[in-house]
């Protein structure tokens, strides 16, 4: 078995091999897959650095196969400005499962956007009313486009109000999906009027303290709040999950680094409180949304169960394909 | 930044960069580093699968520069047998710590073997006699071969039984390393005379149950509990631990998944009975063997710190001399 290879991929061939819409469906079937008891607890592991910080995300998943996949992430946030390098940079491992062997190595960064906005798609499907047309996103960098990019693979948007803290930011996203979803987008500096006209709000921004209030979020709508992956990032009030139907991507991951961290912290509420994990309701043991009046929030910290069925799709259409690029590790 | 590439490295170019003596080097400066409080301690991540489970191991060091490394090792004790694979197999990732970037992606299979032998060459500078000529290895396999050339690096042993359950395996590392390392090696039968014997006993077996009796060991000896590195393994009889200067690599990761863990189970030690760490002793703030009577045992479960000790060495060699292949994972 000397001679067995491993596929290499870089940014470039995993853009080229998964859509959207494959991602959101292998995410979809990762979450099933865990609620059903399937898949293992994905696991993380975390060391910091001076001015950031490595983040590895590990799951196990079986599909047409079973397979491991580990995401290690250097989470470096002066990136740019320093190294005129990405903030967020790694790998992903994707290993065969009944036996450890490394079948691909992938950049990371693609799949980490792609599975993030993924997770929000599989979640409005069980979360938003159906006929939700109206979706604010706050936070206007790439995630916003993905973001809006993914719901609109699973509603029927029809307006979208882009809020940015920078102005710019907010522009270039109205020019640059205005036509790609063929849906009017409107750059907005007032964020609660926006909001409380919304079925959906995804919030996807570094905040690091709530901006999202109780009060400028209308009954009957869906919350993806995405950008609170570490303990001192924040995006909602925390009241406002309090009295909200709660849903976890994992629940014990949301208590430690999500938004629910910040509610339970404030006493309002408690671990037993969430609703579900994502992955209940997409295996149908537990309801979602069930009236038009809810508010139903999403909170989304990201887990390997994303990546490990990303990386899986991708890796599978490469092998296929003969796509990326071959190197045998082993060679002794 | 689009054209950073990262160093690519088989398993013959790390085998051709790593000599042992310049891992015993690394891998002391590691934990003399981790003993000043300079490293933080390393972290491990643990998956089970069918048949067998991948682990990380990750730390971060600074060196001549700041380096991080994650381990990502399947291990599946029927690899050989149903697929022609190695059981051990997997990669490790080395980042630069100031921003993340992957230097380099290497095969995992020779840093394991070589990091390990060079733990037990480190802790015999400390624990074993400076005298110690005669050494007793249980377990013939790669890491047994591995463990004798290294404590000949740092110690005049001039005479070695091999002892395993498995006679060809004796005869084979006799005939393989007595030339070699110009030495007289006696494969053995009767593991208690040739310990009794010994100023030095390595264990690195897969073993399940206790073999090294206490009273097998004579006083002064440095015991190397190598073989144990999961909480089912168990090479040491617990009442020799009891009696002896028991020194961890890593004191916590001992206690779970070292020989120490059955030996704080039988309530015959507490995690505050262990000397020191590895650590602790290089970096001079604890003292190594301080008779030439006592029994001295390392209890070497592995460490991140060894493979990241490891790899920088690789890499900055590899970057030196242009060996090994190029990869830019994020070409977009």
């Amino acid at each position: 078995m000397s001679a067995v290879r491993t596929i290499l991929l870089d940014r470039a061939d995993v853009a080229a091999l998964l859509t959207l819409d494959e991602c959101i469906a292998a995410v979809e079937n990762a979450f099933r897959q865990h609620g059903l008891g399937n898949a293992p607890a994905p696991k993380t592991l975390g060391m910091p650095s001076v001015d950031g910080g490595f983040h590895i995300k590990a799951a196990l998943l079986n599909s047409s196969s079973s397979f491991f996949a580990a995401k290690l992430n250097g989470n470096f946030f002066h990136n740019g400005e320093r190294f005129a390098m990405p903030n967020i940079q790694g790998l992903i491992i994707l290993c065969d499962a009944r036996n450890g062997f490394p079948l691909a190595v992938l950049d990371s960064i693609e799949i980490t956007i792609l599975r993030t906005g993924a997770a929000t798609a599989v979640a409005a499907k069980y979360l938003a009313r159906p006929d939700s047309s109206v979706v604010t996103i706050c936070g206007c960098g790439n995630q916003g486009r993905v973001q809006l990019r993914a719901l609109s693979r699973v509603l029927p948007v029809q307006r979208a109000y882009a809020f940015d803290v920078v102005q710019d930011e907010r522009h270039k996203l109205v020019r640059e999906l205005s036509q790609e979803l063929e849906i009017d987008i409107e750059p907005v500096r007032d964020l609660s009027t926006a909001t409380r006209m919304s079925d959906v709000c995804v919030t996807c921004t570094p905040a690091r303290k709530f901006f999202l209030h109780k009060n400028d979020v209308a009954p009957g709508t869906f919350v993806a709040a995405v950008g609170a992956d570490n303990d001192d990032k924040q995006e909602l009030e925390p009241s406002l999950l309090a009295c909200s139907k709660v849903v976890a991507d994992v629940r014990e991951q949301c208590a430690a680094i999500g938004d629910l961290h910040h509610a339970i912290d404030a006493g309002l509420m408690r671990l037993c409180d969430v609703h579900a994990q994502l992955g209940e309701i997409a295996a149908g043991r537990k309801p979602g949304r069930t009236s038009t009046e809810e508010i139903t929030i999403f909170d989304s910290t990201g887990t390997a169960l994303q990546d490990v069925a990303a990386a899986t799709v991708v890796y599978e259409r490469a092998a296929r394909s003969n796509a990326g690029s071959r190197f045998c590790f082993q060679r002794s």
